[in-house]
This record gives structure tokens, C-alpha cells and sequence, in this order.
């Protein structure tokens, strides 16, 4: 894409050229990247007198959207903004929609816009209130403080986005997050032109929506937590007015014990099910009519409510075991000529693809369904690889990614922004089979969060999915990347969002005294253990109503401060250790460190949420000391000596290890200073 | 009160004769302090296991606050716990109602409690579930995080308000103020026992309630932000639920501009009559009897809206030059045999009392209301004094305090805490009187309050006022004051206020850029100006709809960071300049200072919200190094010369004048620091 500007940084030349007004252009704070972005010079001033008008289409739903973007822009601004819509013709924004959205949204619908700002005022247009409401976003990401008042840069935005599924999916089935909290993070996806929530509404620990027909699924199937109808309705309402269309996943025939807590003659085994854990593992029967008259019933009721017209049914992890044990089961499998239970999961993806067909709904599942008995309408979501998304895409299936945005991993935001849905097995298709690859979701999976922590582990790290199925895969840099999410993270704020600022109350509960200091020290350089490493660690059967509230729990997936001083000590190393600005810095963060381990001592020792830290501040203590002394060798320009170095080997080592399921995540940097203060020599 | 126990700290000797469990009792951490608190030895596991069953009395009301109940200790735990009541006869938690409360909560009602914590089990005992609902309130405040687990003391609270009238009244005409955010601060209410919102529902800026009768009272008279009927329902059924009654504000004859925007032939004067500010000034005609028709219709329907049996009608600071103006007024003044506009409004506010006993309510209203022909059952809120409200207890008049409690004049929290509704002029009634004297409200005008802001004004200052209602008048201790006060506010976090964290998304407003340390730094000792000092400073007439970005719209009525250095600065004068903890802590701060304009001074430049700062951040930095020269002088042993400190007179005098509405909270201590550099020498 040859019009792509990343970096828009006008030359000096043109600016020496332009008028008072005009300012340097930097990197315009914008995630997603846009299409195109034309910079000009000077400066629209958004102040008290802000107005907005509209010519074109307009309806409740683009009206609402202005209304909401005015009071965002007040928020944002601590300015008071007029709420009504202008009659004027000359407003600050004028706002141009050609014609109205689906009354349900639907994934082909045209998102672009076209956002021109000049410094007399400023235009947008889009097709329809869609990419009203992304280019609104844009123009909210645009606004600045400067040394003259709020303004936004002259500039010509053309946008639309690569992918059409922009995912998030939300597990609230280990987790019970309640309808506000689900808000805010609507919210947060509408200001990163995210489309889809992909509702997991129940799993085994818990059936979270209130079904009128078998009131049995919420009654047994829960700990009382789950969404009544209406407060589902609202919910679909308000996401259609950001955008969003709400995608529901009933997940069978495994994943499902909290639909045989109630219904338990629908399971392949005797029971009983209950959601508490320790109950028997269990998976659908599906040689039973009665099961298909229950999936019925249950989806036209579900069909009626959640009116998107793409309904999930899971299929993923179907355990074979119960199967195997039932001999009622595997005559049936073989009396209709089935050869496996992976033979028996089609079929029953089948019957369930003709039930939903009846209701008007597209059959969505996880990569285990793919099957050559279904029709091509399926929608795969892939989760175990490229390769099954490339599988799906070249048999004709319409195929969207989540391996590699499994938010639960803990991964870091870059990690999960150079995962492409194109790139891996899915580079080699060609462009009628790269045309079946829609997308991409991000995905919560629900073990480990709860209404107070599962902001902070979608947000910030699902912008940058969001920008990577938005924006042109050319956009990489990553530590544009960084800059923008960190400006966008703080933006986040005023939608509600708690990740930055949850984390405060959670350290007094831990700490139960007004001396915190020390433990945010440690809190903001360590990360929770990556992958399923915590999991595994478990030494008892995983149950979802433990306590969460360690300090794993409530630290950030990705340490801020770290990554500042990997950056820091790869600008010293560079330098050939010569940066004092730099050597300055770490020498400041490594004596924090190394004088932390007695400030946080004493309330290790008054607080059970605590005690468990005592090893990893130790091996913080440990190694901004080690790191001091290799910057001393390296200020003297004397190597250090080789022993000296096999001792702090060791001491890295120990500090690498994981504990209380917490990383420390400035090992790697100190490690290099140690290893650097040994002069040229090269070591085993 | 014998038995009043304000610091519970259990003697030495008690403890060494208790078992293995007994911890020492150190203050417990409770606001409002009950009225009975029996230390005892040991504590009382709260973990996973937690339960609770009721006895005796049992209502959808009181089910619903225990399930909260539950639902709050899971948050300040981050432990998932059992919402269902338990059978078992032992559950950790033991309730018991004797009977239910009013459907229409009553001011007369029975708010006491007994709560009695043992090791191995609590039992919550209260004639009413209003009790209850306290009683859950303070087990909350009692939870500690132990080396050993969570775990609440052994104890006997028996508990009861020393008023019945403990309110808040929230001004949502000068900025409206959405409905979830009341709803935070409902909960923040109820977790410090308070009981009355009264919602201040309109003003001359803005009618916030959707009249169905009379549409142009929202339509014409606010920028379209009010509360539909439907909302204020829902918000009205919420208090009731927290033991909250809303007390409807509807100003009369005064105040009501905006009901003249769209009804203007009620008016005095001629009009035009607008929200916006410059509109003429307004007061109802009360000679007009279809005045008297309108209000009948509107407070018919308001009656219904709002359940409480008190209805406030304002009545305060009624501008007499619209009625004086007006010929037909004075005529129909001396043609009924009055005097003065005072006799006109008591003859107005005898037809609004009358129009109310139809509707069954009770009027209430300002001071100004208090007229020998009004009958004693009206209710008399003092805003001018104690000297009124001992003048209307005097009289016979059911009266309650809100002098002293004016949350919008910035004062500190130990300034409201030492305003007591029985002393001054009302020190002086007879018990007979006194007993009229029913309580008192923090009042919450919103001149320079926003939805963003407003939790920060209210919290956590409104919890000492809550105290002085609530406790004995001997709780007294202004140091145990503010340490419970700082536990409290960090608790009230739990519940979404956003005092605390408010500030930081507005800092990286102010600053357009990330580095907000320096900016942080003098934020945390300046205080807004107090009183009505930034109302009297305007040099336009004020205008509800003006930007309210600045930083003395963000930072804390009151700085901790100050009065930690008052605090310190007194300890190390006390100790003869001989603390060397004490002055490590002053150098340490006063380093700081003198540093920080260098560090804040290029952002200012950035920032049309900062560049205001400039002369506040070079008066901290002056102060901080004459500090510091003053504590090397008194470190020497060398007395200051005198010529120095007269210089440095005049730098405090300079630093004490207010900046961008901002007064620097530090000035004193070092002004003190500076002048016991001299030495024992007197000067004038």
C-alpha cells in the first residue's frame, strides 16, 4: 500500500514554508492505524464553541452515537459541550451519513469512512452510521492538549478495515462478569473499531442466561449469577449502538456440565453433574432425539434473543471417554455406519446446523468441527493453529483466527500484534481461498478473571489485535505500537475502564495497611507465568470459586517498567557503555530494587496474600545489586572477574524461576549487563 | 457515655493472660464509631467457608442486602462466596431482624443494632432490617487481612445513631449528575450509616425531572440532561434498598429559573426567562392563584414519583427587587394586610404547606421559611447558622443542620467534624427543645462539580460529617479521625468511587504527555481556594457551561501530603529540632519541592491547562529550598540571620496569596521551620 504513512512526520522544509498556525506534525496517537492519512498543516481548535451538524441520513441510532461521541469529547476535555445538533451550516464537524445501518448488523455491511479536517472545520463521511461511529473514534483519538487549547491537526483520513470479524471473545462461564462490567468493555471496543463479542455464555462451572423453557439451566446450572432476558436485550441493544453485533455460544456436546446439572438425561453418562468441580466429566449424548428436541426448543428461544445471525455451538475439546463407555452410544455409531466419535460429533454438528438453519442462524464452532459432511455456510474458528484456519479457508469455509490472541496466556501486547491471520500455513493460499479468512477474535477465557481484574488483561494488549485486524499488515512497528497503545490505554480511562487503576485497591487489600510503595516496586516487573503454565502448577482439581486475589491476580500481563528497562540497557549496550543518560537511568531502577527487599520485608510477614512474595523480592534485591556492581566493572573499564560472573550466573538462574506463578521480568536485561561487564572475552 | 470506648487498646497485661489466638486490639477501623465497642481476644476466620442464615424476620429487602453484603465482602476478599443463605444452624455469620422495616422508610425508624463477634462465629441482631443493613456496614469495616488470613476481631458492638436525619443533598441543577453516578455514591452513604439523599432537583440552570404533566419544564428548562420518571424510580427503589430515604428538593419561590423557561407566566417579572446565564433574574408571583393550580398539578405528580413523607420546597434567598418591581404584587401585599415580601413568602409557603398536607407530605424547608404562621410541622433546614436552628427548636420546629457542613466551600475534613448540630446557639436549649434538633446534611453544591469530579468533593470528607451525626458528641480525636478516615476512603474505592482515582486521567488531560510525575507532585499540596473565593474572583458572570479542566477542579479538597508535613514539622519542632527522622522526612520533601519546577516548568509550556501553574510551582520550589536552608541553620546550631529571614518573609507572604484559584498547604510548616531558625530570639 504505497499511500500508507506510518510515521508522519512532515519535513522541516514544507514547515519553515507553512503559516503561524502551522505546528510539526508527530505520529498522530491513532489505533487502529487508518488506511490512509493524508497530514497537513495547522490546527482545528475544539473549544467551548464545538458543534455538530448532520446532512444525509440520520436516525435514533446515529443520533445516539452523536450524542455519546459529544459526551465523550466532554469528558475527555472537562468541557461542557452543546448536546444538541447545530442548524448551522458551518459547524466544527459536519457529518455526513449516506443511508442507515441493518437494523441487525451484518458482517458485510461497508464500516469505511472519510474523516477531513481543515482548520476552518471539520467533515465526515461515511456510507452509513457505522463508519460514523468508527470515524467519530478517529476524531477522538485526534484531540490534543497544546500550549494554545484542545485541537485536532489538519488532516485527511481515509479508512476501512482489512478484516470485517474484529472479535473479543468473553468466557463468563468459569467467571460471572456482570452486565456493567461487559459495558465499559464494549465501550473500550467501539474506541478500537472492534465488532464482534463473542458471548461464551456457560461452560462447565456455570450456564449464565436465563432461559424461560428450561429455567433448570440457570437453577441448576449456576451459582445464581446469570443475565435475565431482558438485562441480554439491553445488553444487544447497547452493542448494536456501538457497532457491535453480540455473537452467543451455546458450546456443545462437551465444555456443557452446567446443562446436565438440570438436564441431566441429556448427557452421555449417569451422573449425576453438578457445576461445583469433582463432578463427572461430561459430554452430550447425541443419539438421542430428545436431545435434538431440547437444542431446539433451547435455540429458538436463544435465536429470538440474540438476533446476530451467527450462533456458536463450540464443538471443541469433546472428550471421547463417555462415548467410549457407553455401549448404547457406540452401537449407534456403528449401526449408522460411523467409524469414530469424531464421526459422531459430525453428524451431530450436522443435526445441529439444520436446527439452527430452521432459525434463520449461520453454524459457527471451534476447528473441530470442520468436517466434510457440512455445508460450506460454517463458520470455522480456528484456535489451534494457522494451519486448520488455511484447511477451512482452502475447502471454502469462512474461517477467523484466535491462536495467537489468547488473551489468558499473558503474552505481551507484540507478541500477539505479529500474529497475522494471513501469515503461517494461511500465506500460501491463494486470493479466492485468502477471501474465506474474515478475521480474527481475541479471546478471555475465564479461569483466572474476575469482574475486578478482567479489564486489565483485555485492555490494553486487545488494541493491538484490534489494530491488527484493522490496519494494513504493513503496519509493525512495534514500538509505534507501544506509543500509541500507551496513549490509548490512557484514553481508556475515561470510558470506565479499571486496568490501570484496579490494581491500587487490590495491593491495600493485600498489604491491609497505607504503605504500599515497596509493592508496587516489585508489582511493576513481574508478569504472571505465560501459557498454561499456572494451570498445570496446580496440585488440586482447578476450582473456579477459589480466591483470586494474589498477586498474580492482580499485576498487569505485561510489565511497562521492564520493557523500559530492556529498552534502556539495549540504548547503553549500543553506546558501547558509554550513555551516562542511560547507565544513569538503570543505575537509578537497579538501587530501587536493590534497597526494596527491606522496605517490603516487614509486610511480607503481616499479610497471608504476602508471605509467598518473600523469595521473588529477594531475587529483585539480589539483582539490582548484581546489576549495580557489572555497571561499577563497566564505569572502570576493569572486566569483571570470570568468577565473579559464574556466581551471578547462578543467581540469574534462580531469579528465571517462576514464583507465586509470577515472573521476574528484568532478569534478561541485568543478565546482559553482567555478561557485559566481562569485557570482549566470550564464555561458554 | 461511660462506656464509650474511643481507643480500644487493650492493656498489656489482659493480653499476656490470653491464649494463643489473642492478638492485640489496636483502634478498630471503624466510621461512623459505634456507640459501645467491648474489645475482646482472638478473631474470627473470614475465608472461603463463609456463610450466613438468617433468624426471625426475612424479606426480599433484607435478602437482597445480604446478598450485596456477600457480594462486597467477595470484592474487598477476592474471595468467590456463597450468595445462597445457609440452613446450618452455625453459619459464620448469624442474622436476626425482629420485624421488617416500613415500606416508605420512616424517619421515626429503629436504625440500632448488636453485633457480637466470638471465634467461632458472629451474630447480627437489629429490630429491623435498616439495622441490619448498618450492622453489615461495620462487620465490612471490620475485616482485616492477617498474617493468618483474612479474619474480623472478637467483639461486642451495640450500636444506634445519635440523630435520625444523617443526609446528603446532592445539587444536580448547576451540573447534572447521571444517575450511576448517584447510585456510587448511595453506596458510599450506606457503607458510613447515612441515611437521607436529598436530591437539590433543580435551580435556576437546569429543571432535571421529567414532568409527564408539565413537559416543558425539562423541554424548556434544561439542555435536555434530567432524570426520566422511569429512572428516578428505579434510583428511589435503590436508596430504599440501602436504607436511604430521597427527600425531593423543589425550589420555590426563589431558584426557579428554569421552571420559568418554560412556564414564564408564572414568573414575577416579565421574562424572557433561559437557562443560560444573563437571563433576568426570576421569582415565582405567589399573588397569582394559577400559580397555586400548577403547583397542586406538578406536586400531585411528584408526590407519587417521590415516597417520602418529606417534600422540601427551598424557600431560600428570595430576591425581593422582582416582586418589589412589580405594582400588582404591592398591591395585593397591602391589600391583604402585609408588610414585607417576608410576609408575602409566609403566606406563599402556608399555601405550598397546605398543598402538601393534600398530598400527605411534610414540608420542608431553608431557614428563610421559619415564620410564626407557618404550623409546627414543617421542617426547618439551617444553612445560616446554629442561631437558626436553635431559634426554630426553639419554636417547636422539627429543625436540622447543614452550616458547617457546605461541601463546596473546600474545608478540611476535622473543619466539618468540629461543627456539632447541639452546640453553639443550641448548646444553650432545654432538653425539650434539643430533642428537636433532628440531625444534619452535608451539602453538596454544585457550582464547580461534574460527574468527573463530584466523588472527590463528597468523599471521603462526607464520612466525618457522617460521624458527627452518628457517634457520640465525645468522639472527638481528630488524629483517630483521619487514620480511620484514610481507611475508609481507600474501602470506599471498592465500591466504585472514583475520588481517588479521578485525578489521574485528568492529570494526563492537563498535560497532553506521559509524564505526569512533576505535575503530581504539586498537585498533592495545593488545595482549591476555599469558601466562596473562586465564586467572588469571577470576572464574568458565572456560566454552568464553562470548561471545569482546570487542576483546582481536579485536586482534593484537602492535601494528606500537607498535613503529613504540619504533622511532622510538629514533631520535629517539639522534639527541640533534635528528631533526625523527623527532619529526614522534612528534607526529604523539601528536596523534592525545590526540584520540581525545573522538572514541571517545560510541560507547563506544552499546556494551556498548565501555563496558570508557572508562579504556584516556583513559590513550592522557593519554599522547598528556604526550607531546607532553614533546617541546615538549625542543624548547625547557628541562628539564622535576621536580614535572611525577612527576605524569606516575603517569599512566604508571596506563596501564601492564592494562584489559579489554588492555595499551597505547605507555606505554613515552612514558615515555621524558617522562624525557629532564629532561635529563641522574639521579633514582631
Amino acid at each position: 500500500m504505497k499511500d500508507m504513512r506510518i510515521r508522519l512526520i512532515a519535513s522541516a522544509a514544507l514547515l519553515l514554508a507553512s503559516h503561524a498556525m502551522a505546528q510539526p506534525q508527530h505520529e498522530l496517537n491513532l489505533m487502529p492505524m487508518p488506511t490512509s492519512v493524508q497530514p497537513g498543516f495547522g490546527r482545528l481548535a475544539v473549544d467551548q464553541s464545538f458543534s455538530v451538524a448532520t446532512t444525509g441520513f440520520k436516525d435514533a441510532m446515529l443520533e445516539r452515537g452523536i450524542h455519546r461521541f459529544v459526551a465523550e469529547l466532554s469528558r475527555q476535555t472537562g468541557m461542557s459541550l452543546k448536546r444538541k445538533l447545530a442548524d448551522s451550516p458551518s459547524p466544527t464537524l459536519l457529518i455526513h451519513a449516506v443511508h442507515g445501518s441493518e437494523r441487525v448488523q451484518r458482517l458485510s455491511e461497508d464500516e469505511s469512512y472519510e474523516l477531513v479536517i481543515s482548520e476552518s472545520g471539520a467533515k465526515l463521511t461515511a456510507p452509513s452510521p457505522l463508519g460514523i461511529l468508527h470515524g467519530l473514534q478517529t476524531f477522538l483519538q485526534l484531540v490534543e492538549t497544546t500550549a494554545n487549547g484542545f485541537s485536532v491537526p489538519v488532516v485527511t483520513i481515509e479508512d476501512r478495515p482489512r478484516f470485517a470479524w474484529r472479535g473479543l471473545l468473553v468466557d463468563v462461564g468459569r467467571h460471572f462478569i456482570p452486565v456493567d462490567v461487559l459495558k465499559r468493555n464494549l465501550d473500550g471496543m467501539a474506541a478500537v473499531k472492534m465488532n464482534v463479542l463473542h458471548w461464551h455464555l456457560y461452560d462447565n462451572e456455570g450456564f449464565r442466561v436465563e432461559s424461560k423453557r428450561f429455567p433448570r439451566l440457570q437453577e441448576a446450572g449456576s451459582d445464581g449469577l446469570y443475565y435475565t432476558q431482558d438485562e441480554i436485550r439491553e445488553f444487544v441493544a447497547y452493542a448494536h449502538d456501538r457497532g457491535i453485533r453480540i455473537v452467543p455460544e451455546f458450546e456443545m456436546p462437551g465444555h456443557s456440565r452446567s446443562l446436565f446439572a438440570g438436564y441431566p438425561e441429556l448427557a452421555s453418562g449417569p451422573g449425576p453433574y453438578k457445576i461445583e468441580p469433582g463432578g463427572a466429566d461430561a459430554v452430550m449424548d447425541p443419539t438421542q432425539e430428545k436431545a435434538y428436541k431440547f437444542i431446539d426448543k433451547l435455540f429458538e428461544e436463544m435465536a429470538k434473543l440474540f438476533p446476530d445471525n451467527y450462533f456458536h455451538i463450540g464443538g471443541d475439546e469433546v472428550n471421547g471417554s463417555q462415548w467410549a463407555a457407553n455401549p448404547k452410544i457406540q452401537t449407534f455409531i456403528h449401526s449408522h455406519g460411523m467409524k469414530t466419535n469424531q464421526d459422531l460429533q459430525a453428524y451431530f454438528n450436522q443435526r445441529l446446523q439444520k436446527i439452527l438453519s430452521k432459525h434463520h442462524k449461520i453454524m459457527m464452532g471451534w476447528d473441530e468441527v470442520l468436517h466434510p459432511d457440512l455445508p460450506r455456510t460454517v463458520v470455522v474458528q480456528s484456535w489451534r493453529g494457522q494451519e486448520s484456519l488455511a484447511t477451512a479457508a482452502r475447502q471454502g469455509y469462512s474461517s477467523l483466527l484466535s491462536f495467537g490472541y489468547y488473551l489468558d496466556l499473558m503474552w505481551p501486547a507484540s507478541r500477539h500484534y505479529t500474529v497475522d491471520p494471513m501469515s503461517g500455513a494461511a500465506a500460501s493460499l491463494n486470493p479466492q481461498e485468502k477471501s474465506h479468512v474474515i478475521g480474527g477474535e481475541a479471546c478471555m477465557w475465564a479461569e483466572w478473571v474476575t469482574p475486578e481484574n478482567i479489564d486489565s488483561r483485555i485492555w490494553p494488549r486487545s488494541a493491538a489485535i484490534a489494530e491488527r485486524l484493522w490496519s494494513s499488515p504493513e503496519v509493525q512497528d512495534l514500538g509505534s505500537m507501544y506509543t500509541r497503545l500507551d496513549k490509548l490505554s490512557r484514553r481508556l480511562e475515561w470510558l470506565g475502564l479499571t486496568h490501570r487503576s484496579s490494581m491500587v485497591p487490590a495491593f491495600y487489600r493485600m498489604a491491609g495497611t497505607n504503605d504500599i510503595a515497596a509493592l508496587c516496586t516489585l508489582a511493576e516487573v513481574v508478569e504472571p507465568v505465560k501459557d498454561y503454565t499456572r494451570m498445570n502448577s496446580l496440585k488440586t482439581v482447578w476450582d473456579f470459586r477459589g480466591p483470586l486475589n494474589r498477586l498474580v491476580d492482580i499485576v498487569r500481563p505485561e510489565s511497562d517498567q521492564a520493557r523500559r528497562l530492556r529498552d534502556v540497557v539495549q540504548t547503553y549496550i549500543a553506546s558501547g557503555y558509554k550513555d551516562k543518560v542511560a547507565e544513569g537511568e538503570i543505575r537509578t531502577r537497579l538501587a530501587a530494587w536493590r534497597d526494596n527487599d527491606a522496605r517490603l520485608h516487614p509486610l511480607l510477614e503481616q499479610s497471608f496474600l504476602l508471605s509467598e512474595l518473600a523469595p521473588l523480592s529477594e531475587d529483585l534485591s539480589t539483582l539490582g545489586a548484581a546489576g549495580l556492581l557489572a555497571l561499577d566493572y563497566l564505569d572502570k573499564s576493569t572486566p569483571s572477574p570470570r568468577s565473579w560472573r559464574v556466581q551471578q550466573r547462578a543467581l540469574v538462574e534462580r531469579a528465571k524461576t517462576p514464583k507465586a506463578d509470577l515472573l521476574l521480568m528484568v532478569v534478561e536485561p541485568v543478565q546482559q549487563l553482567i555478561e557485559g561487564s566481562g569485557g570482549q572475552t566470550q564464555e561458554p
